[in-house]
């Protein structure tokens, strides 16, 4: 068996980046665990239900549902027939036949307009809350029934955003403590970092590096040459000093185009490198 | 409107930990797209069934397979009775009837043993590829179309695992170079820090805290102050500092128990901080 390859080690949890953009989603609830629910599937851009409940409904659920940002506030209890309040049933075919456009409009619109791509109950009632569990689980929902693990198909975590980067910290229902600490930090380490501007200034050098350091596709060890400069390179700096330079010169403009002039500068240290200290750093290649 | 609270801004996908232990889940494909989700369902401990489609499958896909971490490799084409092969149809009764223990078990098993809780396809021919998703969305079962984004109801991120600690990132399909660049900086921060420690020694320190400096539950003031102390004093290291701290003396050991006594040294400072140089807080604390 030693020979074979070695699998990963399991580790908890599939993580996930679901799409629920412009999709029903349902929570059932109005404390505060539902809020922080519906402020995820905002985040999200979800078309979100809220079924109250008997209980109280948080101020904040009822601005944002005043706002707009709550597709549907309805304020009763649950009943059975509103985990599928939005389908019209019996319209689809049998599974063998979908293979044609028209099946698969109509089951896009089915799928977008009518069924609830998640279900996340937060209420106090564990019996009501089982029942829905088994019934989203007939009705083939995915659900989160709050504070319950073993009645879960997904956990939430702690997250950090950053316009286009997002990142979950999970302990898989272990320590949200752990999880928000570590989140933080992340936070720490991140905030007031441009990502995009760390990640945009080393794709410019590594699509210059690809024009002026030109190596048949197959040539594996020059590939590799340039692939491990680049990637030693990314390792000199940190994201934060990354995100702060500005790789093309304030003066580049046609006709006199000297948008690579800095990039150049780099690039002619390959195979070497350029110094690693990153203030040097700054001095060889940002000069005119 | 201003009145009203605000929302959060949308900013991407929904990141949940999906919880597939021991579930069936489908992998579609037998090259390396299809391997690495094969190790990520290994890693989430799924029960793995994959259709190798009619190309190559790839040496590490049978390794895993001989290996026992894939439930079923099957090697021929998909059809479309694969997305049920483990499901008894029928079985369901209506959903208003789901309300008894008997009704909860069929549909645990059911849910458990036969639905594909992931489908994962990840083959060339799109319009096989979209024929699947098509199908499975009739079937109800979350699926992703590799590189065909909205063909997916979630997308994979680059993942960073810590014994009980996953990060994910996602740049919601954007820039998976992104994702990775950021993952392997949280995987430099966080290397050869035991988190679990961090948090073990913060926890000893709040506990004790709370039994030395008892406060009336009701006496808000001081129960703010009692948590800014513990969030400040927190704040002056960072995760690998306070993973490095061993807070219980080692000598200690009943009947002579002095196991708080690192501990009250800190704890002494209260409402006052102990210092924050790490060397000096160090020698203060951890003096016998």
């Amino acid at each position: 068996m030693s020979t074979l390859t070695e699998a990963p080690k399991p580790a908890g949890s599939l993580l996930l980046a679901f799409q629920v953009k412009g999709k029903h989603c349902l929570v059932i609830g109005g404390g505060n665990v539902a809020l922080s629910r519906v402020e995820h599937l905002i985040r999200a851009n979800a078309k979100i239900t809220v079924i109250t409940g008997g209980g109280n409904v948080c101020q904040e659920m009822k601005d944002y549902a005043a706002n707009g940002k709550i597709h549907k506030l309805v304020e009763r209890e649950f009943k059975s027939t509103d985990l599928t309040m939005y389908e019209n049933v019996n319209k689809f075919s049998d599974v063998d036949q979908i293979s044609d456009a028209a099946s698969f409009d109509l089951i896009k619109s089915s799928v977008y307009n009518e069924i609830f791509a998640i279900v996340c109950c937060c209420i106090d009632n564990y019996a009501l809350s089982e029942k829905i569990y088994y019934q989203c689980k007939y009705l083939r929902l995915p659900v989160n029934i709050a504070d319950k693990p073993p009645l879960c198909d997904f956990y939430f975590g702690s997250m950090y955003n950053q316009e286009n980067l997002q990142i979950m910290v999970s302990t898989n229902g272990k320590s949200p403590r752990l999880s928000r600490i570590v989140k933080d930090n992340i936070a720490k380490e991140f905030d007031g970092i441009d990502l995009n501007k760390a990640v945009e200034n080393l794709g410019l050098i590594r699509s210059r590096l690809r024009n002026l350091i030109p190596i048949d596709d197959d040539d594996v060890l020059n590939i590799d040459t340039r692939m491990n400069w680049i990637k030693t390179l990314t390792d000199f700096f940190t994201l934060k000093q990354w995100s702060e330079l500005e790789l093309i010169p304030p003066s580049s403009a046609p006709p006199y185009d000297n948008r690579h002039k800095y990039i150049d500068n780099i690039i002619k240290y390959f195979p070497d490198y350029p110094p690693s200290d990153f203030e040097e750093f700054k001095s060889v290649v940002i000069c005119d």
